[in-house]
């Protein structure tokens, strides 16, 4: 049997990368599954619920005739695991990583890599769960989502190429853009969504009446701060690797809150029908959009 | 039989009145069920699905002989539709309402009831679906659920208490707080929310590269934004209504985002780390919480 790739490592065998070696294996796409991380018990794990073949005894050894890396270890160690694996690679073999953010993960690549940064294609899935680990990872995660590729100029067309269709082989839809893009999209639509999430339950819980607070919140305070259940200290590194853009996203939604303000204190009902009446037309609008396109469809994309 | 109620007059027959008659009905505690209305065809259908026994003729029809009348109109036509029950109303029937705020609904009700304010028992139930109108209704929408009551000084402990066994025999817990305390705390959980996720959904569709941000926005703007898909009317009226304590939530929340915004601005992550992390484990424990209190129970009390 012919595989679309001989050996795929994975750095980080967690929900990201452990539901990438599952969905590969189960389109038959790879030959041989190889994990790599800090952690034995975690690496151990991967191999109990057959999501790696078996863990690298030595990074060396991990990186000997690997076709595909994929990291998928917080955002960032990248730049470390990169400067690690940077001596150890060989001319064929292509690097590419999941991380949230995309200028940081570049900038980090080029000084770890150097002349060999061509063989690295910027990536990040959109997909995601609440839970984490290896016992969270799912060989349909990426099904019907979308995943980001951020190619770098010296990137050849064939080395993307082949990135892409090992998410393809994963059931997502991939996606092109360019870093910059990629973190002002990601600012915009989930960076500030979690840090206005986190803003609020802060709020909440320092209140004098907490207890009370808390006490009567309920479905529609759950569903906007579901995303404050997140991890801290992930959340804390995209937020400063992301910061300029977000800092601009921050801004506009200032401006945003004072506008609210204003209209709230002249009793301005027209005007606050106004803006609640447009952000709900538009997001009835965005929610069928994307119902249609998330239909199952393994036909890959732009 | 004997019912808990003779006879039950809903006004509004959608959602939260159509919910609130049917589950009184499978409790076997209401004789019969009258809808008042501005649409003959929603009334109509109400009876098609056995919400009401029958639409009142007339107001004063409706009125006579009814031991509870539930307002379960927008919150800004309480005023106008207890001013032209007044008149009509005998003295032993309990008015008691839905509305979503409660100071503006108690200074309304004393205006048009005058005297007969003691009939007068305001409440909120807290549950609510995305779909409206008497289709959306179910007998099971309050099961398990708070509902809230903010008495006033002049009702008769007996009267109280008569509002908080309908609600029970809904499947309610039923709460007790004051108008100001009802609407501090929902200023604060529920309608600060709702403004923050209208203005970042209008944020993301002014924004020059709004179908790109759209296109990308995934599972966790979902949820953030979803109260955002609320009937812009109906918050307007909300916010208004509340605006005092609305503003001062919202104030407090544009000093959270302003340290923020301090933070990122400095590459804080020890700042950022520690407020996130705060966040997520106010919202763990509040999760444990609820999902323990939301166990079904009849036992009501607060």
């Amino acid at each position: 049997m012919t595989f679309l790739f001989k050996k795929v490592v994975i750095v980080g065998v967690g929900l990201i990368g452990g539901s990438f070696a599952l969905a590969l294996k189960r389109a038959d796409a790879v030959g041989q599954v190889v994990g790599v991380g800090r952690s034995p018990s975690v690496l151990a794990r991967a191999a109990e619920l057959g999501i790696i073949d078996r863990a690298a005894t030595s990074p060396a050894e991990a990186v000997d005739g690997a076709d595909l890396i994929l990291i998928a270890a917080p955002v960032a160690q990248t730049g470390a695991i990169l400067a690690s694996l940077a001596p150890l690679l060989g001319g064929q073999t292509i690097v590419t990583d999941a991380g949230s953010t995309k200028n940081d993960v570049v900038a980090a690549a080029r000084a770890a890599l150097g002349a060999r940064i061509a063989q690295f294609v910027p990536g990040h899935p959109i997909a995601g769960r609440e839970a984490n680990g290896p016992d969270a990872a799912l060989p349909d995660l990426y099904q019907g989502k979308k995943t980001i590729l951020t190619p770098l100029a010296e990137n050849s067309a064939a080395t993307v190429e082949h990135v892409a269709t090992a998410w393809q082989a994963c059931g997502a839809i991939v996606h092109r853009l360019s870093p910059e893009q990629h973190d002002r999209i990601f600012a915009a639509v989930s960076h500030l969504p979690h840090l206005l999430a986190y803003a609020l339950v802060d709020q909440i819980d320092r209140a004098p009446e907490s207890d009370q607070l808390f006490h009567y919140a309920a479905s529609g305070f759950r569903d906007f701060t579901r995303i404050a259940g997140s991890s801290p200290e992930m959340w804390r590194d995209i937020a400063l690797a992301n910061r300029e853009a977000l800092l601009v996203e921050l801004a506009t939604y200032g401006t945003q809150l004072e506008k609210l303000q204003t209209m709230l204190a002249a009793g301005d009902a027209a005007g606050l029908e106004a803006l609640f009446g447009n952000a709900q037309r538009a997001r009835h609008a965005w929610l069928k959009t994307i119902e249609a396109a998330e239909r199952p469809n393994r036909n890959g994309g732009d």
